[in-house]
């Protein structure tokens, strides 16, 4: 297998559902879906969506039966990201090397953009579903749970709460196993769900993906100390400004580095059972060990 | 029918499950259920979901089957508020006689407290439907289109790009059947949905709550030149200040009143084909005629 075209190919389909799903129009709120579309196709790695459609595969499902749900996924994650770049919260004015929603389209839209694309992620689960009923409920009861008060939002409670305090390993690990990992779970866990996966598959999801979850957090802590700006496509030393509490700033960069790599083995030794079958999510999982953005 | 004493035991029903559904918890994120729990028990008059039970009862059917789907909008009215007070947005202070959101947790909280109360209203239908399946699809489906860009957002958009233009009455009218009364609408809709209603019931109960969603918004309108601020719980002459279009600085004071008997009347009238079984609905729509905020 080929891992970047096969990541690329993923990518594109995904690309061309969310155009279908969020259609541009002339009507008098036409804004919104450029508001919407300017922060949708900044053209992210849409790993959410990605790893949705591979673990599907990985227990025989098709890709048409998930692509609703991954693309309300991703949804989901730009409205957040659109929300934390607000000025009420990071205050950010680069995100993927473009200016921020609201450097763009003023924060009131940006604040509008953000509820929309939370809205239209579940009004393109229920506009687009082919699965049954059932199954659409439980799938869209999942990513409801992940990306609410007790997944993503929670952890971006606990955030702001923790912004100017020195928190410990525990907190810190509560906070991204709900503001980042929940959502890469439910990715997870949906596409095997929706792929016909067992209960122990299931389980199996769940697990690789709360260890890659926090081992792409640990990425994006480390990249905010080393990365390079013009390549990550933001600024970088935010963490520091904002004095937040991080894995860098916990551990230290040496132990951060080696918790990354522990963590993605992990995620990689729970994919054993799977064979040669999950090579894709293997190959994923490297890949976000050593990105650079 | 005593309409006061039942319109107050539907109100305490409604309040009663918002509770249930909404449990404070001791967390690391609990602050996220007091602000959404704030604005949700600031003693609004429930209308929205009042009337998804009404139209239901209307048809012959029951409270529970509805009772998680009016909550939702309850929800999702409550978090329109929260960001309409937003700083960026009509920068409120006060609302139904209290702080508003942010004012009490910081805009940062106040923005998480809205995403999260739009989350929780799918949440909530997903979690206590007890309609079948298909019919718990449908009427999700009408709230999220209802919420959305071709709902209440897209008003909300073109409410905030009409902000210092003189706006005509078309676009003022397609502003407020998207911003006000898209979940009016919703809210009878789904209620002779839920209730097992027929497709006549369906478009009847949408034809009365978009005249009566209009009523509503031209007496707010008018409350806004003419109402005082203690018995309103807000800041009068505020859409002057943002030189915002209205029904007042389009058609006039007395024209204004006009449009807001007629329109009830054709509301009411609607409502005919019911007989006296429409009752509690015609002393609720003369009640939103006369109210005082």
């Amino acid at each position: 297998m080929d891992f970047y075209k096969e990541f690329e190919s993923k990518i594109i389909e995904v690309n061309k559902s969310l155009e279908k799903y969020i259609e541009e129009k002339e009507c008098p709120q036409s804004t919104i879906y450029k508001a919407m579309n300017y922060s949708l196709s900044a053209g992210g790695k849409r790993i959410r969506p990605v790893m949705m459609l591979a673990c599907s595969e990985l227990v025989g499902g098709d890709t048409s039966s998930v692509m609703p749900f991954a693309c309300a996924l991703e949804m989901i994650h730009t409205y957040s990201l659109i929300n934390d770049d607000l000025p009420c919260m990071d205050n950010d004015d680069l995100r993927r090397g473009k200016p921020t929603n609201h450097k763009v389209f003023g924060e009131a839209m940006a604040v509008l953009a953000g509820d929309a694309l939370l809205n239209c992620a579940f009004e393109t689960m229920l506009k687009n579903a082919e699965v049954s009923p059932n199954m659409t409920l439980a799938a869209m009861s999942e990513i409801a749970a992940a990306s609410g008060t007790e997944g993503m939002i929670g952890g971006q409670v606990i955030d702001i709460e923790s912004e100017g305090k020195t928190i410990d390993a525990v907190t810190l690990m509560t906070m991204h196993l709900h503001k980042t990992a929940a959502l890469i779970m439910a990715a997870s866990r949906v596409g095997a769900l929706l792929g016909g996966g067992s209960r122990e598959d299931l389980s199996s999801m769940e697990e690789f993906a709360r260890y890659l979850g926090i081992a792409f957090q640990i990425k994006d802590d480390i990249l905010d100390v080393t990365g390079n700006e013009e390549t990550l496509g933001k600024k970088t030393g935010v963490d520091g400004l904002l004095e937040k509490s991080t894995f860098i700033s916990i551990y230290g960069m040496e132990q951060s580095q080696n918790l990354l790599n522990d963590y993605t083995n992990k995620a990689i030794e729970v994919l054993s059972r799977y064979g040669e079958k999950a090579e894709f999510l293997i190959e994923l999982s490297k890949f976000l060990l050593s990105r650079e953005n």
